[in-house]
């Protein structure tokens, strides 16, 4: 029932991939208004035989408080489809609702994994390689080096199993090449990443025009930088197209010439784009927040993610990996006793 | 001497100009190798009328450390350029060579204002609305409410200097833009600028893509983040760059429509360039850093920012302005006894 246009798009979303679906044997279980999703549903026959609808009239709005939906969430759409995985019922959960009620529901219903706090948002960058995976771009935004060790491994399920990649490399994000630049949480987790347990294809070092060059597959970060980092590169790629647009609107000539090139500015916006679809990594269980103004092209790549990672070893990696971090951190203790203060 | 391209920059940077350095009784004091510099001036009748040159044969290279730069540089053409500052007999340095070592060399000779403990690096952004200034974009890498809010101060007067707004508006970097968001550093100095005595024109939180919509004329943050958020900025700007140039290269169509419209894309060319020439604010004297691989045209932009410092009232608003803060601090001692751990 989420996202700015309601279950039209989600019911097309599917509709767009409903082939493979078929092939995959992946079945859809739509939480809300039934009336509403069958109506959907009966204009929409190559989605029809893919879903089950599961009524509830209770909706989380978009502008609830986190806080709000875990007390009052309990019956929704929303809290319903999160509950179908711990249930089992499910192997993802998709949405495109408010996003601090989805990952404050998913939190209480699904709980962390070890020892994490709270989910990590990843964000996809199209790079001069393909994609690279940027963690964390929000939730987290003081974090030790224990965190952002523990990013890393989720980032590097992540990319395995949604971009394919066997042995995705990893690079921590800082303001200069060499060990003793950079926050002390940062260098600490370098010393981590390099000489623990932890067997990731650790690159060291990124700066920040790394993650276009595709220098790593993972990008590793704090919640505030990364936050910071995801806005500014919005920011950068609406003022570059504004100024494209009007730089070809500006004269006759210009807009002519502009025509005649259609074709491969088309293709230059398709390879700005970037997929739909963040996981909330490091819950035990797969949601997949997919923006809200998206249309069914961005619910279904959303939905393609939710089904890579389920089909994937994915969760099984993050869990071993975790598990020998905590070895690593025993061998290591001046880690776990540096100071980081943590305010959230 | 410094720079990719040593005096004949320098030299030609100033010719670019040199009606209005005429006009505005600006002269240039040219330290290095006098027979190299004297052989560019010959050859340029226009910049030599406003030169005087001083002699040294010893430079500071670009791969030498700070350290070093501190302990040997005495005597090189960076030092007696800076020196020259100090003993009144210039109004501005402006250097196109080592950055870590014009920074150490500078704090060394000039020394800090009030209780500032090192210079901030302002980058400008081309935005929607003109230019934005953000700073700090490398050199302090953990900083605390009182830090943020003196790069406000120092920020604020370089963008009246340089860009002419009689009133430039402030904004502090953050994830969102409600109170109880961020790092506990951010939102004491949040609570600072909005109650203190120093009297900014402060808007409040802004976030990475306000950067580019210019929202604020001045976007303050932490040495760390800034120089995430500009990495990011030039990598984006590169990756759309080759991506636009090689969709208009994609066809011989659309190599067609490209040259059609050429002069827009010129235009768009000239609209994404920054300015160069970033100062070391808080230093007592006015010392510019140039981009090591600029041309004339970008070190005669140095130039201009330098000119633009020296003709302002900015060292004496951004005096008065830290005086302000000690007081506003005064009356909130919960700031200043904040813990925030400065690592260095």
């Amino acid at each position: 029932m989420g996202g700015d246009h309601g279950p039209a798009v989600v019911v097309a979303g599917i509709a767009r991939d409903a082939a493979e679906w078929q092939a995959k044997g992946v079945r859809f279980l739509l939480h809300g208004d039934q009336g509403a999703i069958e109506a959907e549903l009966s204009r929409t026959p190559k989605a029809k035989p893919l879903c089950d609808v599961r009524h509830t009239d209770k909706v989380i709005s978009s502008d609830e408080k986190p806080a709000q939906a875990m007390r009052r969430g309990k019956g929704t759409s929303m809290w319903n489809a999160v509950d179908s995985v711990r249930q089992g019922e499910s192997h993802a959960a998709v949405s495109a609702g408010n996003t601090g009620a989805l990952m404050a529901v998913s939190k209480l219903i699904l709980r962390m994994m070890a020892n994490l706090e709270r989910p990590a948002l990843v964000a996809t960058w199209p790079t001069a390689k393909g994609f690279s995976s940027v963690l964390d771009v929000g939730a987290n935004i003081d974090c030790d080096a224990q965190r952002l060790v523990e990013f890393a491994i989720m980032g590097e399920a992540f990319h395995r199993a949604v971009h394919g990649a066997a042995n995705p490399s990893v690079g921590l994000l800082n303001v200069g090449s060499e060990e003793q630049k950079g926050h002390e949480e940062v260098r600490e987790a370098h010393a981590l990443l390099r000489e623990s347990e932890v067997k990731l294809h650790y690159l060291g070092f990124v700066e920040g025009d790394d993650i276009t060059k595709g220098t790593a597959d993972v990008v590793v970060t704090d919640g505030f930088t990364g936050n910071v980092a995801l806005k500014t590169t919005e920011g950068v790629a609406r003022f570059v197209r504004d100024e494209l647009r009007a730089a070809l609107t500006s004269s006759w000539l210009s807009k002519l010439g502009a025509l005649i090139a259609s074709a491969g500015l088309r293709r230059l916006w398709r390879r700005l784009e970037a997929p739909d679809g963040a996981p909330f990594l490091g819950l035990n269980g797969i949601v997949v927040k997919c923006h809200g103004g998206a249309e069914a092209k961005g619910f279904a790549s959303a939905i393609h993610v939710a089904v890579n990672l389920a089909q994937s070893q994915y969760a099984s990696e993050i869990e071993r990996n975790l598990q020998q971090l905590t070895k690593a951190l025993a061998e290591h203790p001046e880690v776990r006793e540096a100071p980081s203060e943590t305010i959230e």
